[in-house]
Order: structure tokens, then sequence, then C-alpha cells
């Protein structure tokens, strides 16, 4: 393990957020609001800071060939210290009573899961609110590199390798060539986000409302500048543009970049995507029946709030234009399964993932298979590509793992008081990326009432489920640290 | 398949129910009580049946060579025949008001599992009581064959091969060496249950509350013949006696032949039955400290229903002597993934069984290890025998099985109407077959309020648990019925 370069590298990351602290130091200056001084200190302490790590190590010459192991522990600390420092902004605003809240929110925006502990969203600062939006749009662009190039050349997650056609092969080293796809990816993803501004805009949303939530949709992030989140508008139209993009938010990228190549059946050929837009629409049927006459009297009113809250829980975006956990029992249980399942590999979103959840249920249905014909030699394949057995090793411990891990982890926040069904659903919400969960953390509360201790457990979950766990538990294993 | 074959078969199981029916009609001669016509027409439904089904179908010449198809059917319809007719004298009583009750009921106590929807347990008839725990006791000596013999010689779930000292190596073929092996362990079940009633007896419970209850704790069942469970004695004696009677029967009965062959070192050399016994000392101390001053204010009274409720629970047995769901959330938690961990392997719990999340920890690791050392080649061990590694796909598509069949059972039970927390206490009880679960079916309550197809969807998680999920799924595998 090189130190000197992996804190070089985590260096170079502190520089880069430092000048993208500039951004809301200009919504400052505009709004003329108070918060100039906090986000000036944040930019100093995070630049000296990254100057001192990268001028305090060595630049090693090959320092292009980053190994396996150097690799995740970049991915895990470097994400931290992203977390860490990204904190600053919160930390000296008034709204931010500690360390851990501003932490918490922090983290809670990189890792594009949405959770909040702000009380009294609307009375902070513009540029706060700014900051809190454009983390999670950097997170989301930290996401496509990590999930299309990083994870796979690190040999985490195992989905990207059976992917036909990502834009650049799956690099033997950090190569150019990953730079270019990334650039690529990146414009997709610029250009939907602008897109959903003008879509925002031309129904007659503030610009700044506009920015704000298209910022946090397409990262599938859900921190909205308004306390009630989408259901301020209370606007049919402003719903039905927000689900578009949540849902384009939730596919895969390199399938957008396909369609921009004018493969036009590209979401249909793939059988993530089939799985995952199919999903939405059986759940959102059944929650819409759910819900008409029990919460609803309007058809549409149902249909409406059912694709709002099923996009937005499957893709783990997380806004909110209703209160689920006033919805009846099989809505709430939907729902909560849909934590799990997540959005699709390469996509912005988090939890388990479509792939992952389509070769479980084939690893199954092989198991019965295997039984009825025990001879039989059967490959799972997903796009007609047959998936390596370590891979589909790789993917059925990353599903136990996650199981483990929330189990683990909900005893851990419930032994800190917490009750049982809030225990389950922060832990649900918080490891799959989502925002809102269940009990007293519902879509309708927030997080602020947590033990410290609670939030620093929920931050640890969000990074788990962002980085695909693998990267961070193995920090944990005392093996790794072995020369 | 040859259909008349196990018709046949199933007809001496329902010959072999209707004996048994003569120890409740017994019973009813000796109390005098209202239930013996009931019984009587029991008798001759199930025996008749039985007959017919015997003599309507050809004896084959090479009826010891079972097939694995045909051993599959007769394992999943001979166990539901025998819910079917054991729910006769339920019936036939006037404490049922429905078939689908009475089914309930026999199948909860067939497989052991105890969840139960008669509201007034006390007013009952002794001969009915007796049946009730009387069908658990059976249950149990059906469980202890399926899981040493007729399992492993399916091929299904995969755990049993990897246990050095089983009485009798796997057999190819259903074996008299089988039937020598069970025995052994019948007289260990047999003589293990007469032991509990002395040490009842001697604490002086009567001598019908004494037998029903040694009859339900050793299959881990948990019919009380009381409304309010052990409860009903309040004492600490009987409480502690039966803590170690449902430890005894969550260990793997082939140590327990091995401890009565000397090897008194038997239980501590197990991989399995060590993880079983520290994860229960270890919830049972947290679960003390957790309720210790909120709930009871003595450490005494704290530790007493701490290990009697993590005992019931993780052994799947189901009795109760407090009202988990007052405890606070930890402790709830801890039940909760109790409830899924389960018993031993090879002993008469439910549950996942503690050899598989053994086999599960171990796989994550590797998979961890492998991302250090991606060369390495790790075989994973239990009791230093390396388990092959379709035994390892197969438990990993069982657990995987296992956790898709609790939530799309807990979306089909919502479906009906039941709150969200209830469907997924109640499916994890029941899949687990421990007995009490969450919300409105906790220990307090019972499961006579569900709808209709929900006792029938539940009754079909407890035999799916029951069966180790394969044999009953695999019936609903289209493959499964092509010629």
């Amino acid at each position: 393990m090189r130190w000197p370069f992996i804190s070089r590298i985590i260096g170079i990351l502190l520089v880069f957020l430092g000048l993208a602290m500039t951004a809301p130091l200009v919504c400052s200056l505009h709004y003329k609001d108070p918060a100039q001084t906090g986000i000036i200190q944040s930019i100093a302490i995070t630049m000296f800071t990254g100057l001192i790590l990268m001028v305090l190590s060595i630049k090693y010459e090959d320092e292009a060939y980053i190994n396996q192991k150097e690799g995740m522990t970049v991915v895990a600390l470097g994400w931290t210290a992203i977390g860490l420092f990204g904190a600053l902004p919160f930390y000296f605003s008034p709204e931010f009573s500690s360390f851990t809240n501003a932490f918490f929110e922090s983290v809670s925006g990189f890792t594009t899961t949405g959770s909040s502990v702000m009380t009294n969203i609307e009375d902070a600062t513009p540029s706060l609110l700014f900051w809190r939006s454009f983390i999670q749009w950097l997170g989301g662009m930290g996401i496509i590199v990590l999930s299309l190039a990083i994870l796979p050349f690190l040999g985490v997650g195992g989905i990207q390798l059976y992917k036909a056609e990502v834009p650049s092969p799956v690099p033997d080293k950090l190569t150019p060539r990953l730079s270019d796809s990334a650039k690529i990816l990146w414009m997709v993803y610029a250009g939907m986000t602008l897109l959903e501004i003008l879509f925002l805009l031309a129904g007659g949303m503030p610009l700044f409302d506009s920015v704000c939530h298209a910022l946090t949709t397409m990262p599938t992030g859900g921190f909205s500048p308004k306390n009630a989140s989408v259901a301020y508008y209370n606007s049919v139209y402003f719903d039905y543009v927000i689900v578009l993009f949540m849902l384009l938010a939730g596919i895969n990228f390199s399938l957008h970049y396909q369609m921009l190549r004018g493969k036009s059946l590209a979401f249909w050929k793939d059988t993530e995507c089939r799985f995952f837009i199919g999903l939405t629409l059986v759940c959102t049927l059944v929650i819409t029946l759910d819900i008409y006459g029990s919460v609803y009297d309007s058809l549409q009113d149902a249909f409406r709030y059912s694709i709002f809250q099923v996009s937005s829980i499957i893709t783990t975006t997380g806004f909110a234009t209703a209160d689920y956990e006033r919805f009846p029992g099989l809505s709430q249980v939907i729902l909560f399964v849909c934590m799990f399942i997540g959005a699709s590999a390469g996509s912005t979103g988090g939890g388990m993932k479509c792939a992952r959840i389509i070769v479980c249920f084939k690893y199954c249905y092989r198991e019965l298979f295997k039984l009825i014909h025990p001879r039989s030699i059967n490959h799972i394949k997903i796009n007609n590509t047959v998936i390596p057995d370590h891979v589909l090793r790789s993917i059925m411990g990353f599903l136990a793992l996650y199981i483990l891990l929330f189990f683990v982890s909900s005893i851990i926040l419930a032994s800190m008081g917490v009750d049982m069904l809030t225990s389950l659903g922060a832990v649900a919400s918080c490891i799959g990326n989502i925002g809102p969960g269940f009990g007293t953390v519902g879509p309708g509360e927030n997080f602020a009432h947590l033990p410290a201790m609670g939030k620093w457990l929920l931050a640890w979950c969000m990074l788990l489920g962002r980085l695909e766990i693998y990267t961070v538990i193995i920090l944990f294993v005392p093996e790794f640290w072995k020369k």
C-alpha cells in the first residue's frame, strides 16, 4: 500500500471539492445571503488540506497503475473524506447544531441518499440549499464513473462484466479510454439535468427550485428545497415530469448512450431495463388499486400518487408527494420491498440493483432445475451473455452481505433506543440510498431526532450501499492489511 | 411418475394417521368428554380413505426403489394429506367454525409451528387438546427422518451431507439402515420427552399438562393447553425446565446420539452446536440488559424472561412467558432476526438453520478474501469437512428462496388487508415454523382474526418452511411435470 500515493489522490479530490464550493459562493453573492463567510472558510480549509496532502506526498512515476488494494482504499477513504469536508458549509451555518448533523447531511448528499436532519429547510439560506442539491449532483457524477469503470476494474460488484456494449470495454488499467467514456456519460447526465430544468421552468417552477430539483433528480438523490418535498407544488405537471426523469435516472446510463447513437430499441432489448420498467408499472398498478377508494377518491389521483411514490422509492430518489405510511398495508409492504430492489446497475440509483435480483431469480431457478435434472449443466445468461461462475458467486455474496449488514445495522440502531420499525426502515433506506424510511423517519418526518451515534451508523450504511458494500467492508477484514 | 405407487404410500400414511387418532379417542374415553363421536368419525374417514388408496393402487415389485421425483411428490403431498385429514378431529369439534381454521391448526401442528386460531383454548375438550399436542409430537418424529434421511437422499437442502458421523451415512436408496438409525433417534426423542414429563411432574404440574407440554417441547412445536401458554404457571422452575428441553430439541439429534455413545465432547466439537448455543447466550444477555429496568425491576426476572423468549424463538418452539411486543426495540429486532436464523440442522427446529447461516458467513468472507487474493483457492469447511460446490450452491439458493418467498408471501398476505408489521411477522413466523409473530399475531394474540385466504397462505408457508422449501416449490415448476 503506497500511502503517500493514496494521500495524493485524496488531496486532489479535496482540491476539486474546494473548487466545487465556489458554486454556492457565487450563489451566496448573488442572493446576498449571510452564508458567505462560512463558505469561504470551508473552501479555505478544504483547499488547504488538499494542497497539504498533495504537496507532502510523492508523485510516483507509475502512478497510473494503481493496484486493486490501493484502488479500494482510495474509493472508501476518498468518499469518506469528501463527506467530511463537504460537511463544512453545513457546519458553519446556523441551521446545523453539531458536526454530526452536518456530516450526516453531507454523506446523505454525496451518496445521493437524500435523508435529511434539517427540520426547517425553507429557512435555510439559498446558497446552503444549492450546496445541498449540488453535492447530490456531484455524487451522481462520481457514481457513474464508479459503477461503470472503477468498481469493475477493482473486481467488485461483478455486475458490469456481462453488460453488452458498455461504451468502453472493462479496462485492465485506468486508461485514457475510461475518461473518454466517462465524458460521454457525463454529457448525457448533464444534458438530461438541463432538460429537466427546462421542463420544470416551462411549468412555471421558479428558476432556483427548478435547478435544485433537477440537480437532485438525475443522481436519484431526493433533497428538495421545500419542507414538503415535491408535494409543496401540488402540481400534476411537475409530478409527471419528475417521475419521467427519476425513471430515466434509474436506467443504465450506457443504454441512454446507445439510444443517442440511434439504437432506438436499446431499452427494450436490455433484460434489466425491461425488468425495471415492468416492475415499476406492476407496483404502480397494484398500489393504485390499493389506495383508490381507501386514500384517494379519484382514480387519476390514485395513479398519480402511486406512480410518483413507486418511482421515487424504486429508483431510490426519495422525493415525496404523499405520506406512504398512511397507505394500506399492501402498498407499504410493496414499497418496503422496492427499497431493497433498487434501480438498474450502471444508473445513479442505489439498492441491490435489478440486475442482481434477476441473477438471483435465475440462480434459484437453476437450483430447482438441477434437482429435476441433476446432470444438466446450466449457464445463467443475461442479454444472451453467460455470467461466469466467479461473477455469480460475487453477486450472491453481495446479496447475502446486503441482508446480513441490514440486520446487523438494524440491531445496532435499535440498541440506541430506536423502535423496531424505525430501525428497520431507517437502515433499509440508508443502505439503499433512498431517503425516507418507515416509522418515525417516514416521508412526513426527518432523521433529526435520532441519536448522534445512530446518525454516524446510518452515514456508514449510506457509504456501504453506495460503494457496493465490498469496497467498504473489506477495509474491516484484517487480511486486507497484511503484507 | 408412478401415481398408483405414490397413492399407495399416501394411503399407508393415512392408515397410520387413523391409528394415531385412537390416542385422543382413549383420552376422550378416559375424560368422558363429548369429543368421542367426532374422533370416531375422523378415524373412519381417514382409515377408509387410506385403505381405498392402498387397495386401488398397484403394489410395485421394486417399490423400495423410489426415485427422486416420486420422493419429492410423496413428501409434499403426504404432508399435505396428513394436514388435511389430521384436521378432521378439529373440524368435528364445536371450537372450530370452519374447515379453514381446522386445517390451519392441523398444519400448524404437524409442521410443529404452533400458531393457533383457537381463541379460548382452555374451553376445549381434553381429547382435542391432547390431539393438538400429539400431532406436534408426530410431526417432530416425521421431521427427524425427513431431515436426516429423506431430504439428503432427495438431494434437497444439502446441509446433512457434510455432517461428520451421522449415525448412518447418507443412503443411496432408502435402505433398511435408514430405519435402524431412525429407530435410535426416535428413542432419543421419546426418551427426552419422557424425561421432560417427569421433570414437569416433579415440579407439580398436573399430569395432563405435563404430557401436553412435553409433547410440544421436543418437536419445538409450542402448542400449550393454556391460553396464556407457559406464562399460566408463572413458575421459575417450569420456565427453566422448558428452556432446557427447548434448547436440547434445537440441537442436532445425531449429537445427542453421540453423547449417548459416550462422546461427551460431541456438543462442543460441533461448529453448528457451538454457534447455536453461543448465539442463544449472546442474545439472552443483550435482551436481559435491554429489559432489565425498562420492563423488569429485578435482574433475575429479566434473565428468566429473556432466556425463555430467546430459546423459544430461536429453537422455533413458540411458547410464551412474556409479550415481547412490549419489550424495547432492540429486543424486538433481535427476536425478529432470530426468527430467520432458527435452530440446528438435524434438530426438530425450523428457520433457516444455524448451519446454513454459518455457511453463508463463510461464503461472504470467502468473497472478500478473493478480492484480496484473487488467485487463492478457498474451500469452505465445517467441522473440518470441505463443503462441495454443489452443496454450497444449494445452500445459497435455499437462503435466497427463503428471503424471496418471505417477501412474496408478505405481499400476498398484505393484499388481503393485513397491516405491514403483521404481514411480515406472521409470514416470518409461519415460514420459520415458530408460532407467534409480530403486530396483531404477537405472543399475546392468535391467528383467528386473519382472513380465511390468509390462513391458507400461512399454512402453505408452514409446509414450505418445514419441507425445506425446495420440496414444495419444485411442484410449481412446470419442468418438474415434463416427461
